[in-house]
C-alpha cells in the first residue's frame, strides 16, 4: 500500500484546527493568536507523521494517532518558540515567517511556550486510551520532553556555545535536543498498545534517527539558502554553536549522518509491519538534506 | 490535636531535598545549581502545608502528601522564575534574594523553569496511587496550571498592564494568577482518594483562598518593606499593574481580602474533619499580612 503524504499532511492539519480552537477557548485574543500564529507555520510535520506510520504497526485508530501527532508537534513548537528568543538563540525567522516573540514580543512568546507544555500534558490527560498506558505515556512524555530529554538537550546547547568539546559530547547533547522528541514519536503507538518491550526499542532507534536529522539540519545551517530552509541561514558558525560539522568538517559530518539513518532504518526494518515507515522514511530523506 | 508549623516546614524540606536530587541526576552542574538555588530559596512552602492539612480530612499518609506538596512547589517555582523574567516582571529579588536570572542568566532562567514544568509531571506520573487519581490529577495540574489557570492568569496580567480594567476583570485574573495553583492545593488529596465531586468543591475554596492571598500580597508591595516581603517594594504602581488596590484603595481592598478570605474558612469547616486545615488557614493569616 503506498501512501499520499500531502494528503495524510492536510488531514493532519484539519485534525489540529478542527480540535485546537476548544482548547484555547477563553484565552484573551492576542494570546490566542500567538499559539494559532506558531502551530499554523507549521513546518513539515514530519514528527506526526512518523507517529502515523508508526501506529501502522500497532492496528491503532487514525483519531489517536492524530491526537499523539497533535501533542507531539504542540511540544515541539513549544520548544521552538523557547529556542529562538533572544536570551536563546535569538532567531527572527522560523519556517520562513518572523518568529512568536517578534511578531508578539518576548512575555507573551515566553507564556506561549509555558501554555503549550501544559497544553501537551491537557491532552495527553484526555486521550481515550488504557489507563496504564497513560500513565507511561505521561511518564515518557515528561521525561524525554523535560530534564532526560529535550530541555537537558537546550541546556547543553546553551553551555557548551563558545566552548570546546569533544564529538561524544555533541551526539549526547543531539540525542537529547532533538533525538528525544523523536524517541517519542517512534515509541508513542506502541506504548498505547501497551508493547512496553518494542517502545523501548522503537524509542531508541528513534533517537538515533534523531541524531542524523539534527546533522542534516546543522549541514543546512552552513550550505542552504533562507528560501529553503526558512531560517536565516549561517547562524550556527557566527554564534560559535557546538555543532558536528564544527568538529567533523561538512563530508564527514554527512557520512556520520547517513551512518545513523541507515542504522536507524535498518533496526526499524527488523520490526513487523514495519514496512510504511521504513518506506516514509526513505521518502524523505531527500527533504531532509535539501538545500 | 495541635501542629507544630515549623516542624512539619522543615520535614517537607527535608523530603524534597532528598528526592529532588534524583530527579536532577545527569544535569550540568550549572543548571543543576539554577534550579536547586531557586528551590531552596525556599519561602513560606504555604501550598505543601494545605496539602498536607487537607490529606488529614483523608487520611492519607505523609509521604503522598509531601509528595503532591513538592510537585505543587516545583510548578509554582517554574512560575516565579518566569515572571521574574526581564520580559515580564523584571524583578530583580524574590524571597529576599536575587532572583534566578540575575545569578544564571536569562537563557538558563527560561530553561529552568520549562525543566520545572516537565519536572512536575515525571514526580507525578511516578506517583505511587490508583490509576484514575492519577489521570485525574494530570488533567486537573495540566488544566490549572496551564491554560485555564496559571499561566492563563500571567498572560492576562501582562495585556492588563498599563490598561484600564474593571475590578471583576481583576478578580477574574487573580483566580487564574494565584488562585488555581491553590485550587490544586485543596483539591489534591481529595483526588488521591478518589472523592471527585469534594475535590470539585475544595477546589472552588481555594480559588477563592487564592484571590484573597493575592490581593494581601498586592497590600504588601505597597505598604511592606524589603525585609519582610522579600522583593523590592512598590513594584505594581511603578509599572502600572493591574491590581485590586489601584481600583478600591488599601482599605476597601483590605476588606475584600478579608471578606473572600472568610468565606473560604467558612465552606470549608463544613466539611467533616477539615478542623487543622482551617486552624492552620487561621494561623497563617497574620503572616499573609505581615509586612
Amino acid at each position: 500500500m503506498s501512501f499520499n503524504y500531502e494528503d495524510i499532511v492536510r488531514r493532519f492539519n484539519e485534525h489540529i484546527f478542527k480540535k485546537i480552537p476548544h482548547y484555547l477557548e477563553d484565552l484573551p485574543e492576542e494570546y490566542f493568536k500567538s499559539i494559532e500564529y506558531t502551530l499554523k507555520a507549521g513546518g513539515k510535520r514530519i514528527r506526526p507523521l512518523i507517529i502515523f506510520f508508526s501506529g501502522k504497526m500497532f492496528s491503532l485508530s487514525d483519531e489517536i494517532l492524530f491526537d499523539l501527532g497533535m501533542l507531539l508537534e504542540i511540544l515541539h513548537t513549544a520548544s521552538l518558540i523557547h529556542d529562538d528568543l533572544p536570551a536563546i538563540d535569538n532567531d527572527d525567522f522560523r519556517r520562513g515567517v518572523p518568529t512568536c516573540h517578534k511578531v508578539f514580543g518576548e512575555a507573551l512568546a515566553i507564556l506561549a511556550g509555558d501554555g503549550l507544555i501544559f497544553l501537551s500534558f491537557e491532552i495527553l490527560s484526555k486521550l481515550s486510551i488504557d489507563l496504564q498506558a497513560k500513565e507511561r505515556l505521561v511518564r515518557e512524555f515528561s521525561e524525554l520532553g523535560g530534564l532526560r530529554g529535550m530541555v537537558r538537550g537546550e541546556v547543553k546547547d546553551v553551555l557548551m556555545t563558545g566552548r570546546s568539546f569533544l564529538l561524544e559530547e555533541i551526539i549526547k547533547m543531539y540525542e537529547d535536543k532533538t533525538g528525544a522528541l523523536f524517541g517519542l514519536a517512534f515509541e508513542a503507538a506502541a506504548i498505547c498498545s501497551r508493547e512496553y518491550d518494542k517502545a523501548q526499542k522503537l524509542k531508541q532507534i528513534g533517537k538515533n534517527f534523531g541524531i542524523a536529522f539534527q546533522i542534516f539540519d546543522d549541514i543546512k545551517d552552513i550550505v542552504g539558502d533562507f528560501e529553503k530552509i526558512g531560517k536565516t541561514p549561517g547562524k550556527d558558525i557566527k554564534q560559535n554553536k557546538p555543532t558536528i560539522v564544527k568538529v567533523l568538517g561538512l563530508s564527514e559530518a554527512e557520512k556520520l549522518a547517513n551512518d545513523y539513518y541507515s542504522k536507524a532504518l535498518q533496526t526499524l526494518s527488523e520490526f513487523h509491519n514495519s514496512h510504511d515507515l521504513v518506506e516514509f522514511l526513505n521518502s524523505i530523506k531527500s527533504l531532509l538534506i535539501e538545500r
